[in-house]
């Protein structure tokens, strides 16, 4: 059974307008607040209550959702609230780092506000649509208190754990993988015009490496898991190799080659460290044995 | 119509035996070389003739495949061969960059060979299997005369133009995207690990991702064709943003950053050259900009 709720939606960049619009068109009495209130008019216009004050904005909120620039820009507005707040939900859909989102719920948590983390994974324009992925975590029972509320977000939504900054980590352990990526298909397609190759013919091609990526992860997860490292297809001072032509190729045409460095001197460490015949997967290894040995030194 | 062809293997490395194999396998007489030639023994073995000398075997050869180390390697074992090698065919499936491609098809060019570059584009356990990939760039004529001898090696290949440069230019693209991509895998598992996430736990999210990578490699590549780079759905001042949470994560539990901070770097460089409300992809144009800007200095 769902029954609607009264929810709150603090912040309406992009984002948490769409939010506001989705518990709208799912029936929940919904108020707004921002910063500057005309961000405000659209939502209005479609039925959502403007509030002057965050304050006044939480009052009647069985449920409040923050969606903001980062934790800092958060706490700013909800400090002033905690009275106000006390007793409440506050459900943070802001993107920052797991220590932050731990701060913030040991802060909520004194002064006896309920508090979930969360993170959403997928595009503004994913926000009611099959599409959507939301990542959560904090306490199992408030969750499912909420989840039928959140719900109306669409899409797939995960509780990944207590731990109210697990939500986050996965959001950036993400955001890594995906980014990082992204920065090599923006060298790739550099490289590759330097070269006199249009992207439409590079592109068929770097689809393939793409998936190849997406079919090697599940490899990968599980010789990090298992510390199994024995290398099947290409070991890693055959990647090594490989990486240095992309870099010699890079330089010849005075592209910076700062990414593609950096990454071969980490594959690097882990060979001098005798992994060279070993899998790729090892450099996650050699990273937090690298970090091991930095935090021990200091 | 397929003849059987009469094929040399020069370097019989993991890929060289698998190449010799694959031409064995179709019916195709085939001698070998390598340096250390115990290396061939199993390729005698299975049917081929084993040479003492490049020049020995390249005698009869309607096809002279090469696959070694480097261009440095190829070219110190062809030179003293040069006037066996005079109106045959040299394949070159050695990796290395694209300008090392250009200045070994002049040399051949010098010495009456016949010379098609190439790049096998998948790894070694494809060769044969409907899996290979294999891009081939040099004289379109000459391609076409031996297309039916290298369909041996298997999957598919692809003539891709006639600068000889071509193919090696395609596959230090790709394997730019492919292994600066698996950098930000690494990165991301040992960041979830440091943050107490299973492998197995963080996989099913970073295979969407990857399948979102996939999914946007067209765009990309429609966006530096036509330098359209509005953004429709993540500015790069967004995108830069969350890579500072990546980057302030990763300090956190002490894990080197420089592949993302170089990555955060490159975007904002771009960001201060009025490009934070572009799509990433500005990136690519971006890099090529400071080329010419550091190459007009010069």
């Amino acid at each position: 059974m769902t029954t609607s709720a009264q929810v709150t939606v603090l912040g309406l960049g992009n984002m948490g307008q769409a939010l506001a619009r989705a518990f709208l068109a799912h029936g929940h009495p919904t108020t707004v607040w921002n910063r500057s209130p005309q961000k405000a008019d659209a939502l209005v216009a479609a039925g959502a209550t403007r509030a002057a004050t965050v304050a006044e904005a939480v009052a009647h909120a069985d449920l409040v959702v923050v969606c903001v620039v980062d934790y800092a820009a958060a706490r700013q507005l909800l400090e002033p609230a905690a009275a106000a707040l006390s007793g409440r939900t506050v459900v943070n859909l802001t993107a920052d780092s797991p220590d932050a989102a731990r701060d913030l719920a040991g802060w909520a948590a004194g002064h006896g506000i309920d508090y979930l983390d969360g993170s959403i994974m997928t595009p503004t324009v994913t926000i009611d649509t099959p599409d959507a992925v939301l990542i959560y975590s904090g306490p199992a029972g408030l969750y499912r208190r909420h989840e039928a509320t959140l719900a109306a977000l669409g899409g797939t939504q995960h509780h990944l754990g207590t731990d109210p900054g697990r939500a986050a980590a996965f959001d950036v352990a993400l955001l890594d993988l995906f980014w990082t990526a992204v920065s090599g298909l923006t060298h790739a397609f550099a490289l590759a015009k330097a070269e006199g190759i249009d992207g439409a013919d590079l592109a068929p091609f770097a689809e393939g490496l793409a998936a190849l990526l997406r079919d090697s992860v599940a490899d990968h997860a599980d010789r990090v898991d298992t510390g199994r490292y024995e290398a099947d297809i290409a070991a890693l001072d055959t990647v090594a190799a490989g990486l240095e032509h992309v870099v010699d190729a890079s330089e010849r045409r005075g592209l910076d080659t700062g990414v593609q460095r950096a990454a071969l001197a980490q594959m690097r460490r882990a060979i001098d460290a005798g992994h060279g015949k070993d899998d790729v997967a090892v450099v996650t290894a050699a990273l937090l044995a690298d970090r091991e040995a930095t935090a021990s030194n200091v």
